[in-house]
């Protein structure tokens, strides 16, 4: 059995897991622009060539922590979402599996970088991700079980 | 050459990924449920939804290590055992390769994160997997150097 | 239509993936060996096991943010550039964008962690890297945007 690039699944898979490389990247590029407006720096030598300080911003760090939930999550589904496709699920549904996935982190990272809202919004858009990434885990393990 | 799903090899590959990522899945919880227990939290959206503070806790801060510890290895298996895959191993030593690097990080994260044991037992369970990674990673390197 | 391993930006992918692997377990090591010439350890047991501190370094945070720097830009790389694969570029290119990003990847990590050296340097290769993942992620959700 070989995945084809024209199996539905595999092409929502690449999509999804490219759009959620994007959006990581994008808060990448966030955390820059919050350290540049709060003039709040890492290093020396960046305080130096932005005229800011060395220090720990509560804004920074929050954009950081939505950062590093990200790593914790996405390459994750990059590597489960692959093998989970190698165990031959319908079509339809590892779809709206990848894409609820994909709307999760989205969803995400705006409640907590972006316009933080009371609990439990970023709760929700955590959890149905990581749901996904466990039952995709999961289905592999008992696909594979007897190579264990 | 393609690799195929009934390669023992390729089998084994795919279980442990999917068990480590299992047990990554399983570390953010166990952070969760000992910012929990800890009443200790990083936003202070969760520290009001739960009655506690916006803390450091060292309890917290070792899960949290463990955590990191993973995503700076696990992911690195990921990619560097399906790319040693390529390189035709022999199936019964790269099915113990990857048995080693699996059970090395899930005694590396009870002996960090769960009952904490003097060293070197921590430094045992990073270095097996470590050098299973270096190992891959060089053989990768050998057998595809001309395209470098 | 199958990725084939003859085919050469296959295996510029495969050797450049696994060279930054390698590189990032040696910033895993590099952190090991700072924290041991700085005596500043982030767990009782390890101080106590090398006598040192529990303690915050500002040579051991450097290193530590190099090595988080990694892991927000490496494990995007090996998907999207696998990914990338998939959309047919020509072989040439590919293998351009592969070697330019496993350059600027090293470099960033000699002039933050290795040898200190006033910005832009640091800034310059950390974007070159950037803005090819971006490009991949790009090309790979144009390439199949209708699956999503």
């Amino acid at each position: 059995m070989v995945l084809s690039l024209e199996d539905p699944a595999v092409r929502s898979y690449i999509v999804y897991s490219a759009v959620l490389g994007l959006k990581m990247l994008a808060v990448a590029t966030l955390t820059s622009l919050t350290r540049g407006k709060r003039k709040a720096f890492a290093n020396p030598e960046d305080a130096k060539a932005f005229q800011g300080k060395v220090t720990v911003d509560a804004e920074v760090e929050r954009v950081r922590r939505a950062h590093l939930n990200d790593l914790e999550n996405i390459p994750a589904f990059w590597l489960l979402g692959a093998l989970y496709l190698t165990t031959s699920p319908a079509a339809a549904w590892a779809t709206l599996l990848f894409r609820a996935f994909a709307a999760g982190r989205i969803l995400h990272t705006i409640v907590y970088a972006v316009v933080p809202i009371p609990q439990p919004a970023r709760a929700l858009a955590y959890f149905v991700p990581y749901l996904i990434n466990a039952y995709m885990g999961v289905q592999v393990v008992l696909h594979y079980a007897t190579a264990l």
